[in-house]
């Protein structure tokens, strides 16, 4: 977590902006643009999101330390939405941003390893080296157990990456599973909590977090006080802020004298330019409007 | 389940081919040739991927129902392996065979409807028709609870697509918040079950099973009698067979009069050519003669 936390202190801003982009949240002026350049529908879709998110980069990078790619966004514009996530990823890299890839992937050992070779480690390709998505961090579901981990901690080590594991959700329907009691009456986050404690115990860094991060609501408030007490060496990575519902008194549990988590924004960021004192050609100084704001109102409570 | 189960009963055939291609099961006549075709490796590796799979449909087709693309070995090679995954998919639909994407997805609602798009719905792209991916289902893990499954479910009825959720996995890991009992003594992947059967009681058809299926390991064979004995509607997509473990009266507890599941098989497949009685070159014979043995293999104990 080191790299990250270097750009949260630098910029003094514990927000990281989530470039979920989807077609409604882009100006009709680049979409047009987009059906005039190129003839195939998913090139134009591919062409649209990068040009949107580039801008929104150039717009963000020298206040805010990370964005958070969630990949669905991506994946539902097939070959197009992959090179729009690869070229943004690889933009926001150069930009000296730190990157995450909000995937939620989870498989047995062996294929969790390709995962790993996708999204964190180098490996080579008839012969030559080869990443095929510069990312920094990845989320992943613990629900096989900790094979999903242990396919993935030597390349987070070896490669100075990190993985962000779901423990408590922001969605309604998170109790269900991730809150039954077991004969103990320990929750079920709580069991997902510890596998991921003594899994990341050897990889703490300079200031205190493992390499095993963890995906904690904001809109689960008991929850989020309760592992912020208990998980000291844990970094959290907190959805729901804005149009979900927590504000930045929520929000606020996940810190630990200002420290040790990063609070997610995504539509209140990219959707900014829709507010009235706004034109769609001000949609990047909108989004960095809206990105000082949210900076601005965590640090209230900090 | 409908189209999945008339090709099964069509060929007599409980078997599903995990296409998850790895360099290693390429032969080298094909990577060499790649490479000298393409000056870039994605690009490369690209067609390596989709020649082999080709060729394995084309052996395959007339008598195994259905294949499973792990799609951690296509991400693996980023945007070359994407159309890889695109590729394999459509000429396995052209071919009349049934699609099964292993992407294990999970999210939040607003999220999930993304990966919906991506893999189940056929929505729009300025104005045309547009469906990324030729796929008929889609492996998912409910650790965010219903939410996940209410934001596929239309598509599902819609578009005639399944989805197979995670209950028992075939993984060493799996009984860590798999098997965890609750309170009353009722295990977590009972838990999912039970969510699956009441979202999935309205989608039953002419075989009598629901649109929603369930992963269950082949390697966990206490579980997979219970899970069949419990779960009458529900159609079982069975990994663990062969390389991890499980033989042919290990699966047979997986059926019920023959009924209600498929076999999934890939290494024993995939590398049959790299026995000692095939040539590289006959890499599709040898493995259409696998699955012929695996297919009479199963069907014995039935």
């Amino acid at each position: 977590m080191d790299r990250l936390i270097d750009l949260i202190e630098k910029f003094n801003n514990r927000t990281v902006v989530g470039l979920d982009t989807r077609i409604t949240y882009i100006p009709q002026f680049i979409l047009k643009e987009a059906i005039s350049k190129f003839q195939d529908e998913e090139e134009a879709i591919s062409y649209a999101i990068i040009r949107f998110n580039k801008e929104i980069i150039d717009a963000i990078k020298d206040i805010v330390p990370a964005i958070k790619l969630q990949m669905a966004c991506y994946e539902a514009f097939g070959v197009g939405g992959i090179k729009a996530l690869r070229a943004t990823a690889k933009y926001a890299k150069q930009n000296g941003m730190y990157v995450i890839f909000d995937g939620k992937r989870n498989d047995i050992g062996s294929s969790m390893e390709f995962y790993s070779k996708a999204y964190l480690s180098t490996t080579t390709l008839f012969d030559k080296p080869y990443s095929p998505f510069c990312c920094d961090s990845l989320t992943v579901n613990l629900y096989l157990g900790s094979d999903t981990l242990r396919a993935v901690l030597e390349d987070c080590m070896l490669y100075d990456k990190t993985i962000f594991v779901l423990l408590k959700t922001s969605n309604p329907s998170s109790n269900e599973i991730q809150n039954i009691k077991d004969e103990n009456g320990e929750e079920i986050f709580l069991k997902v909590a510890k596998i991921c404690e003594s899994f990341g115990e050897k990889t703490i860094g300079k200031y205190g977090y493992q390499k095993i991060g963890a995906v904690v609501g904001a809109t689960q408030k008991e929850e989020l006080k309760l592992l912020r007490k208990k998980l000291k060496s844990t970094f959290f990575l907190v959805p729901g802020y804005g149009a979900q519902g927590a504000n930045a008194l929520d929000v606020s549990y996940a810190f630990e004298e200002g420290k040790g988590a990063i609070i997610n924004n995504s539509r209140q960021i990219l959707c900014a330019w829709q507010q009235k004192n706004y034109s769609e050609k001000d949609f990047a100084n909108a989004s960095r409007d809206a990105a000082i704001a949210m900076r601005d109102e965590i640090n209230k409570y900090i």
